[in-house]
């Protein structure tokens, strides 16, 4: 149960799910507390119940374990910016979410690969929230360096990369714009700037 | 609470979120009963908080309900293919998922901007599904029409159109496949298919 007073916590208008109103994105990871086995695969199983565009399920991860497999480990952190380095090292799992791009059926291009891989993601993180777990999506890699690293096929694309594990000590981050960024309250756009009613810019009564 | 032995419900082989074992897409809706408005914004609430590449929130949705707005709903279930027209006709609510595909601050490509909406849509779903409502992604629909009808900016692109209401009877559906779908068992790739350890292709221990 998180800390209801925590600036992470969303203050939403409406009454959400505890698990969408309590996930948010730590830099600040617990280097000694490793993710279960079987808590890493419940992760899986979520992800792996998302809907997607004729049920093709285009998503992909690969997993790296700092303890369990540390050279795998190292090649993948070597692969983030600087500055993604600089926190995620002490993590214990580091995931690359990659998507196939095609159909299964035909090759021609699946318009919806990344956005259903986005949907397993999302479902992985949530069920992440609720097994206490801590999650962060990463842009800020080199796309053919992970590629490399993990032997990615050329059918697929490599779309973030995750750390996953149990939030720790924000002091303990090195640079100091992680550290206040820790402790600064999450925003979003009120419903009224993404939601409209029959036409674009009608806002809903 | 839905029937646990209902043949849609999720057998997962390690316990997840109810919302994602339970959440599946039917066909059949409940023609007489509409979603209520709080109802509706409590969904949007959800989208809202999902995460995003620098936190862009490049998702729009355009809401249109078939009691209070009868003109906007049959102009958006004209888009639609002809067989999806034939179970969506009666849905309470259709909602187009818009996607801004540039970023914000210089106007490059979002290589993530459908990832991130397909995160939105996810934390929708099973927001929606917490409060006993069915959801249906569809993406058989004409793109330009959809433009056109809910007057879509050219910087956005719509992703899906999608059914919001409460799950109805299966009998009542036109298209016979349509029928013997909505108690087809779902299913799945195996965990070992989509996620491997430090290299691609090589399963999780």
């Amino acid at each position: 149960m998180p800390d209801p007073a925590h600036p992470k916590i969303a203050r939403p208008d409406h009454e959400i799910l505890d698990v969408i109103r309590d996930r948010w994105s730590p830099r600040a990871f617990d280097a000694d507390r490793d993710v279960a086995d079987a808590d890493l695969r419940t992760l899986f199983e979520a992800a792996r119940w998302a809907p997607s565009s004729r049920n093709e399920q285009p998503w992909r991860f690969v997993v790296a374990r700092r303890r369990q497999s540390p050279d795998a480990f190292a090649a993948m952190l070597a692969t983030l910016t600087r500055k993604n380095q600089a926190w995620a090292a002490v993590v214990p799992v580091l995931l690359v979410v990659a998507v196939r791009t095609t159909h299964e059926i035909d090759d021609l291009v699946n318009s919806h690969a990344w956005y259903d891989a986005g949907q397993a993601v999302a479902f992985l993180t949530l069920q992440a929230t609720a097994q206490g777990l801590s999650t962060r999506q990463m842009q800020g890699f080199d796309p053919a360096a992970v590629r490399a690293a993990c032997h990615m096929p050329a059918l697929y694309e490599p779309a973030i990369v995750m750390a996953v594990g149990y939030a720790g000590d924000p002091s303990r981050l090195a640079i100091e714009y992680h550290r206040t960024d820790e402790a600064s309250p999450r925003s979003r756009r009120a419903i009224r700037e993404f939601v409209y009613a029959d036409i674009w810019d009608n806002p809903l009564p």
